[in-house]
């Protein structure tokens, strides 16, 4: 079986068609300008997708096509009720719209959700039931997946572990709360106690290292930190401490055999995951008695987004 | 259908027969020696109902024992790995134990997941389907009901909500982490900050509370931010603003139709929860789309364990 997976994002549309045994054969992108009306854009994505498959042509039929969408969801209806990074985007059936358009089933997940599908069936999740999530970048995403399927909250309005408080009255949220775990754990959040901590200290290793990059990204400190930095250690140890804690969390909530990081931050590999497992290990709930719980980093990249709305089609 | 449902505390273990509408029909109680071993202990208990099955006719069977442990357990087991409270319980198979030497079935649950069950099918969470319960003793007790079933995490070693970090660095928690929600929404807690400010302030109308009651317990501050006293209206204002963060990360996390507080410090009723609601109407994420979580107090009472224990048995 084959089904195209489309992974929307705020300037681009990208997709594919995908195996049921999760192998991208071809692929196609779909330019997004943010003013257009939504009609506009997905009426581009469909005359896209239509002229892919008149273009390509497979030994097994196309089951569906399965979307990956950010913003506030209503599944039922197969609608996108907003999106911050969409604002045109109000009550877009985008469903029935698709599925009028490319005349095959159209399958509708929240896109955080539908890449830790992808990491759950096809990625470092494959080997477990129960998985979650965290995607390291602007924010901190989130997608929860119990005994392979995705638990999104009731009405599908939950699994917003980004919006966790781990500090009260902490840092200013997007979401109006503050001390989200996004505020601490995200790549932003790096960036902010770089930048502050280059401030304070004009010898760190951090500004020489921001002008070998060409600008400061959530890089600098961890490249800094290997080079030993007291500051950027102290940065990254920080940071660390905070994810860990948002992780422990997430253990005594959901208890799940793996916790994959990914987004930019978790391009940082076995020196952030080595310092994240230490941590974790030492503050456990029930420590004897709990079943430990895995942390590794993201496999599919960037193809999470798509296979895993392609497993939306699959019904996996 | 009628089953019996029984709760296991540190000091007393309380037993009930119980309807498969809810009602309860007679009473038993058992002490609970906690240096005695679990055999003794349990042993004791099976020959209570024994002897109580003989003294109580009813017109219908007793389909099995349903009991709420504490403690951490090996539900596919049916045992009890370790209990905090009840120390010389290790490793104990309780169910095996029980059937033995009551010749019906038995069904064992977490003692604050039996709870929540019992209220969602009971109790405040009768209209509902997606419930979350706190309770706010000595610690802080959290059940999870995801569509009418206890949610207890892989392994049902989650759901503990109270183990939820919401101040990084904040208070020492007895599960050796720091900030947990229950070291600030506990009874426990309330009464640290109430004592707190009764020593800085040595004029509070707390202090005149405290000798009314005989004690400084939990309901301190409630009753003297009543009486308009100002450092206690900031005592309660603090509880109820942590309270109110850990109930906004539930929120974001299982978006529950409705959060049922229980344990002594929910019977400050009404006064609290108006300030609960309107803390967290205020910072809901998604607020113009999300739906509505209500927010209530257990009407249950102490009977909300075994009635969710006999639930166990009905299978509800």
């Amino acid at each position: 079986m084959i089904a195209i997976g489309v992974d929307i994002g705020g300037t681009s549309i990208k997709g594919a068609s995908i195996t049921d045994k999760g192998e991208i054969l071809d692929r196609f992108t779909c330019e997004v300008d943010k003013n257009d009306m939504p009609e506009k854009t997905i009426g581009d994505l469909c005359d896209v997708i239509n002229q892919f498959l008149k273009e390509h042509h497979y030994d097994e039929p196309i089951a569906g096509v399965g979307i990956g969408s950010p913003g506030v969801l209503d599944l039922e209806k197969g609608e996108v009720k907003s999106s911050p990074n969409l604002l045109t985007w109000e009550h877009f059936k985008i469903r029935d719209f698709m599925e009028s358009r490319i005349h095959m089933p159209v399958k509708l997940g929240n896109d955080a959700n539908v890449a830790a599908l992808g990491e759950s069936v096809f990625g470092s999740g494959k080997e477990y039931n129960n998985v979650v999530m965290l995607t390291l970048g602007t924010g901190v995403g989130s997608g929860i997946i119990l005994n392979k399927k995705i638990y999104d909250g009731n009405l599908h309005q939950g699994a917003e572990l980004g919006h966790m408080v781990i500090r009260v009255n902490g840092h200013k949220c997007g979401c109006g709360r503050r001390g989200c775990l996004e505020t601490y754990a995200s790549a932003t959040a790096l960036i902010r106690e770089t930048k502050k901590e280059m401030e304070r200290n004009p010898d760190s290793e951090m500004h020489k290292v921001t002008k070998e990059l060409g600008k400061c990204d959530a890089r600098v400190a961890f490249i800094a930190a290997r080079r030993g930095d007291k500051g950027a250690i102290r940065v990254v140890r920080n940071y660390i401490r905070d994810l860990s804690e948002g992780i422990l969390n997430i253990c005594n909530i959901f208890r799940p055999e793996v916790v994959i990081l990914s987004g930019g931050v978790a391009n940082e590999g076995e020196y952030l995951l080595e310092r994240v497992r230490a941590y974790i290990k030492s503050f456990d709930y029930g420590m004897v008695h709990s079943p430990k719980v895995e942390v590794k980093v993201a496999s599919l990249g960037y193809d999470s987004g798509k296979i895993g709305a392609a497993c939306l089609v699959f019904d996996k």
